[in-house]
């Protein structure tokens, strides 16, 4: 526990979601970018809000707690954490608690790499660190999920999970909500962010509701593949199985340059990679630093070439999740 | 290499198909039942048939080689060899190959457990064996698919890739082919096989062409969760990932007491389970022998019960493959 009115610093990683073949269950965490938070845990008066976001950046976010992520994830945890530890709230929890979020957002919104997972995951794993940590890591997935459905309409995890738990999880069932830490060998990201604007919730719409049979059963290959090969550490079965026949053919048209883009940064040697989340972001995975700087270098030649704005990083596998510095 | 008309033995052993939420790309071995097999190597003259089939069984299964799956991927991998090996075939292979195979059923053809799988696999395996060889595992199950072909219109490797590998394999791919050998903890097998008939090409006739996405998003949940169960040896994970909600719902109406009896077993302690390939047979997975045995109480209790014969099996997961004994 910390005590009241003492600033603490969050790191909040971005995230990859689906991991190209495995939509709405697979992501990783990456170690660049990442969001910046500070918290401090508060006693309210009765008619005030549980909740103040304070955002130190450029994003004009809202900072209403109800309609902005981190302060819908903070108002479930407060909420159950009221129903399950009001009797057992230790002498420094204020009965009415609530919690000050300072956001420096780095992770820029709308760019598929989990901008708005990384202030709900990183506001409720700071709030459980001030609280005492009385949650679980599943709760908090849970707690940060109402982040999720306010972005983006529905309760997905696949940011949330390797957010809080780093590395690269799999979500197996969200009701009830089963998350499994996959281990993974050493790889290195490369992710470009061509500066358009893909909304998740138009992301969403555009999927077909219902898919081949013959295309499922690609893809259920493709994950036990992906999976396999992360577990054994085989770089090669990785990248034959970061394949997407049902998602990406409908989701890469709102991206440019896209297929181009997979073919010349394979040749460069990436294993494989993708939309990250649901775009426009694309990311690649690659075995050494060298080829993921090659990839890189594929992506700026591209769109410098299209004349599309973009930004890239090249970065690994964030191993620890949300950090709490204090 | 085996000399000419030298017979050897082979035990080519049954196969659980699908493992439940994996249809189509998972299957595992099993020790009991298996197909005994006898075969040799001999020169043929330019009419002859290049495979001759002998049933020492009451099955009454065809001896024309290109009615019987045997034969069928016999004469693929004939042909195959005469294409690739004609300049570099050693002294003791006759020009105009051909194999005498006896095949004696312990695995009851219609049952679900990969009885068509065990003549082709064995087949192909012993005439490899035979030749000195030549070819690649891969290879045995591209020769062994023509015989599912046959047997189902079909050329699916689910049974013949555990057949020939032992163990439990995954078929990434089957275009082109890519199987993987997945780890497994102990698992004790229980199946039971109730005497009626389910066609394989009805029971893939009734199956929708379409199925929803969330439905495949729950099942490539469960095949993720069920590659990492094995791989971490986690029986609570394999338990939980054991649920198909595709295909079982549909298949399952052709098998009496189906529900009633995953009810019954999973009370008995069975870690899950469900049908056997396109059934009729039904597996259940078990973490121990004792539980593997009540689970088989379970089973007999119920079809006695429904006044159906049947016939059930104790086993664990073989990890040999067929195997070849001189």
């Amino acid at each position: 526990m910390v005590p009241m009115n003492q600033w603490i610093k969050i790191k909040a990683p971005a995230t990859v979601a689906n991991m190209v073949c495995g939509f709405d269950i697979l992501g990783f965490a990456v170690n660049n970018p990442y969001d910046e938070m500070e918290m401090q845990m508060v006693e309210r008066l009765p008619n005030e809000a549980s909740v103040k976001i304070i955002n130190i950046d450029h994003y004009n976010l809202p900072t209403d707690p109800e309609k902005n992520v981190a302060g819908a994830a903070l108002i479930a945890l407060i909420e159950e954490y009221a129903e399950r530890f009001a009797s057992t709230r230790p002498a420094g929890v204020p009965n009415n608690v609530g919690f000050d979020v300072k956001i420096n957002k780095l992770i820029k919104p709308g760019s598929g790499v989990g901008s708005s997972a990384a202030s709900s995951a990183g506001a409720v794993v700071g709030a459980n660190h001030l609280l005492g940590k009385p949650f679980s890591n599943d709760d908090l997935v849970r707690f940060a999920m109402n982040g999720e459905k306010l972005a983006s309409g529905v309760k997905h995890a696949d940011n949330i999970a390797p957010c809080i738990f780093g590395g690269v999880t799999l979500v197996r069932s969200i009701f009830p909500l089963e998350i499994i830490a996959l281990p993974s060998p050493e790889l290195h990201v490369t992710i470009v962010h061509p500066q358009i604007e893909v909304k998740t919730s138009d992301a969403r719409s555009i999927l077909k509701h219902q898919v081949l049979l013959k295309d499922a059963i690609k893809q259920w290959g493709n994950i036990a593949g992906l999976v396999a090969g992360l577990m054994k550490k085989d770089y090669d079965l990785i990248g034959r199985s970061l394949e997407d026949v049902i998602i990406e053919p409908v989701r890469s048209i709102l991206i440019p340059g896209f297929d181009a883009l997979k073919i010349a940064c394979k040749k460069a040697g990436a294993l494989g990679g993708g939309i990250s989340g649901s775009g426009p972001s694309i990311f690649m995975l690659s075995k050494g630093k060298e080829t993921a700087l090659a990839v890189e270098a594929e992506m700026i030649k591209l769109y410098t070439g299209l004349g599309l704005a973009h930004h890239t990083y090249v970065t690994t596998i964030n191993e620890k999740g949300v950090e709490v510095i204090n």
